[in-house]
């Protein structure tokens, strides 16, 4: 009877984790859409082959390395290293947790494309994919998640309260976007051949792919307790799904009152690109904290994750020289410090406005713990993925043939060329429509 | 031991729920697609952007309100006045129903949509999409799901039968979606500029918009069991999943062989149009009895069903004044009415056809009861959102900026501009291509 | 207790095999989008329209007749003959497995008509769709899957090993495309026109098209254990998930190194075409062994099985007069035998490579069973197919009217109205890009 029951709770919790898997790997085709919305019909056969090979060497990546640096045997809570290429696991069971796993680090490598959207190389872009898949992300994962981090385990006391990612998978690969970005630097091209940047099909697209993402989002939320056969399990996968539809929804209504009241635009297309984004903006503030708020707590953190998402978008095109098409640093790396600083604050049972004057001291010390999260995931982040991108620069692997082109010259051909022809291969901004 | 089992009930029902209810949620990007198949380029962005408000209102309005009213504990039997914002729930575990529940709520409500598609303001669209998935359909829910509604309850004597929504989700939105379009009015464009209508993808969008929702309701009607812990919750679950299959199928060749011998139509792409609309037909038919039928009462419901849908989209076209751009009512209310009609007759155990002698008293008692249930649903769905829909429309809320223009002086206009234009604003119809 | 115990196996079981059967049939919206992304504008409604229908007559196809020829107890191990429009099952819960066994039968139709696509009749198409999931796939599926065939049972002493399909679906499939494409021949239009067939929101297509099979693929080789309620089987489910996304991933990895190395190719859409084609060869080809291989197996499967469909996609063009427009065939058929060929020699336990001098005997016993079975399945689909498609063409409902134009004509035409008129109604061959 024993054993059966022990084959049952495996049952349920493969189904949760492969069938989990498999609607968070469909976010990959809602990134590829919310890109190809935002880009040049002329750009779209290379991003889109990016957006495939991504797939390919993040998966080969991950399982040869990822997972053995995120879930091997840790070496002073710093990093894994067993397991490389799936080997030595006891049971074929385990690759249960292999394969959901490889899910969340497919997303979080996803993430870095959209900042650098069509401007990268063929072969740049798979070194990157790479090493994020099978180190940077990784690392981060083994610090917060493994059990044996030193972010997040017994032996060193801390305990990291983020439950689906908004640090590990969102200011992770929010972070490793921006450093693209950086090193990229802003593009000098005229912004008047917007327009025409603009496929017909792109607005159904756009709404296409934030529909995936909004299902995937619901999928990678609730299943990131992970298991379903243990008492509570349940009830965590049901309260991340509803706090993450709440988040979602409130993220886009935050949004478009945002836009209505403050900003007053009128480009119908940049108010559909805005709204999607501040409803995936909300989705990712809540990742942090989706098992332990309720319904107040969801609400707030959603629109208010959104708010900050319009207000990064908005300061990096006004502000800094660092281009991001997709709003991929808006709507991942900003809401996902906020959602990871808030969950000390809103966590209904233990949380500094809930907790009572009791619990008020390991309330901000978890504040602090997470605090400390935040900065060490980005520094961590950061560091290595400039390291990589300069380096990629530096040996003339990270940009494309047409981002190689002088911008000045690439400036002075499209004067010459506008009046003749429509469209050349260089990007739509979708931060500054008109 | 007990504890144990109890644990895995819960597990299983959990991802049941949960998952059922993502790829229910899928359905809204279906409906999308399906809509922006049918509708002119400029005003594409509009009308996406709606779609993903929709959403977003819906999801506060289903959460803050809706729920209570449909699971709170009953009034009368009328409606739910407990657990609004979700407060109160005995345990995190109470959330699954929430969210399963959610899902259906978000289906109902984008039935909606589509008879407006388009022709409706920012405002007013979120205003009814907020008071419908709060209140008009949720009170429907009560009524019929919740165990202590009026029409299907011990309390009260009756059980009327609808299995998953051909009656409380399909007739209740296709009623809203007809008021709707009641309270609008034709437009009056001349119908020459409808081929402009269509883009390039449009009939790669609908399709793949069709098998989203194909899928959608697969996962809708095979999880409305809303269980699967319990003796009999499996089988119920496949013969639903079964039948949806079949009466799909059957709708979407007895569409084709109506056109074919009795319409003779010969444009393409309104061939695709309808014939996707008959699969939905024969699949919305089958809603209320994919339990309970064999596979000849799925084929024999699925093909009238999709039969209905042909007759209802010409007649409306024809002989009222109604318009309905994607045929939302011929494919939700008119197969929805028959679907419910349908289920004392052909139930394959209790049905009038099946039942024997000794049975008959019951059978023809459950038709008084299941045809008391589509009046009273459609009486009161028609009644409240007519009059939301009147109100907006004399608060100058329900009306886009381009419907509000005069029509006449909009087919003035028009025939000014069409030798010089192609394209300006206004809608295609499908259900006169030619 | 017992009681309890049995139902919930039931759960666990029928909440894999429908909710894996709801994934499984997405994939008919990825082929049909891969097949748009391949064809001319104008011919894509008729297309999409067969897509649809393809659908609706295999459904009902296979449930009359299918069911009973794949599962009905067996006639000398050839065929089943008994539940036609599955009648007489013993309980409801038998439905469950019908269901499952639906969605392979609607994924080994689809593969078919991506050799013939948009050059078949209307009533040609709903002939064979019918004949093929009613009785040619089912008539495989009974020799070696339903437990009683001559390839795969105790009584004839033979064990066809086929996870997931390489054999009794792709291969199966595939060689009903090849007949297809060889009843039809080859197309004699010029190839200077093809530029104008990639619709600008094609590629986009082609690439959602991808992500959805690939999901599709991962749940359709994860749950072909068909149970998760005993040892074992989640284990089998997780390894497969795990080498499926291996295979996929350096399936596309080894495409872009042939054709970087090999071809030299520089059409962006090509490439992007003949990507995403290798990395669904790659998981055609892991789909038989994807249960028993380890991590190098998968690598090494998935990348030879997409080098040969690259090699069997350039052989077919150059050498052979066949047709084959989105490359069903060098996707399906090729790496099917190459996969199902692969099992003896890389089974992790009991292959040829791996099982130590004391298992060769078997080993190589199993391989002389695995080619029988690759022999047989193609013999007696192409016997079958090649004798439908022949009669189907003499009696004049095979062709569309464009393709029965006569071809010089066609192009006699074509030439006159180049320089008017782009786009005629003519397929793209994605095979020969430039």
């Amino acid at each position: 009877m024993g054993a059966t029951l022990k084959v049952y709770a495996t049952g349920l919790d493969t189904l949760l984790d492969i069938l989990c898997g498999c609607l968070i790997l469909t976010m990959q085709a809602g990134f590829a859409l919310l890109e190809v919305g935002s880009v040049k019909v002329a750009n779209v056969h290379a991003i889109l082959l990016n957006n495939v090979m991504d797939v390919c060497v993040g998966t080969v990546g991950y399982f040869l390395f990822g997972y053995a640096v995120a879930f091997g045997p840790t070496t002073n809570g710093y990093m894994g290293t067993f397991h490389f290429a799936l080997s030595y696991l006891q049971s074929d069971y385990d690759l249960t947790w292999v394969f959901f796993q490889y899910s969340f680090a497919a997303t979080a490598c996803a993430i870095v494309s959209g900042a650098m959207v069509g401007r990268t190389s063929y072969h740049g872009y798979l070194i990157y994919s790479f090493l994020i898949t099978g180190f940077v992300y990784p690392t981060v994962v083994h610090w917060a998640w493994s059990g044996e981090g030193w972010l997040n385990s017994d032996m060193y006391g801390l305990s990291f309260q983020d439950f689906s990612g908004s640090g590990v998978v969102h200011m992770c690969g929010g972070t490793a976007a921006l450093m693209g970005a950086l090193v990229l630097g802003r593009r000098k091209v005229a912004k008047d051949v917007e327009e025409h940047a603009i496929s017909e099909s792109s607005p159904a697209l756009v709404t296409l792919g934030f529909f995936i993402l909004m299902v995937g989002f619901l999928a990678f939320n609730s299943s990131s307790q992970g298991a379903i056969s243990h008492p509570g399990d349940a009830g965590a996968m049901a309260r991340s799904a509803v706090n993450t539809s709440l988040a979602c929804a409130s993220g886009g209504l935050a949004t478009i009152l945002f836009e209505r009241l403050v900003h007053k635009r009128i480009n119908d297309y940049y108010v559909l690109c805005i709204v999607v984004n501040g409803c995936l903006g909300g989705t990712v503030a809540v990742c942090a904290s989706a098992n332990v708020i309720n319904t107040y707590g969801a609400l707030f953190i959603g629109s208010t994750g959104a708010i900050i998402h319009c207000l990064w978008s908005i300061s990096l095109h006004k502000y800094t020289s660092i281009e991001d098409p997709v709003d991929a640093t808006a709507v991942h790396l900003a809401p996902g410090i906020w959602g990871v600083f808030l969950v000390p604050f809103l966590d209904r049972k233990t949380g500094i406005f809930y907790c009572g004057s009791a619990g008020q001291y390991n309330a901000w010390r978890q504040l602090g713990v997470n605090v400390a999260g935040i900065v060490a995931i980005i520094a961590y982040t950061a560091l290595t993925t400039f390291t990589i991108f300069t380096i990629l620069d530096k040996a003339k692997l990270l940009r494309s043939h047409q981002e190689k082109l002088d911008h000045a010259e690439a400036l002075r051909l499209h004067e010459e060329e506008l009046h003749q022809q429509q469209g050349h291969g260089f990007f739509h901004d979708v931060s500054h429509g008109h």
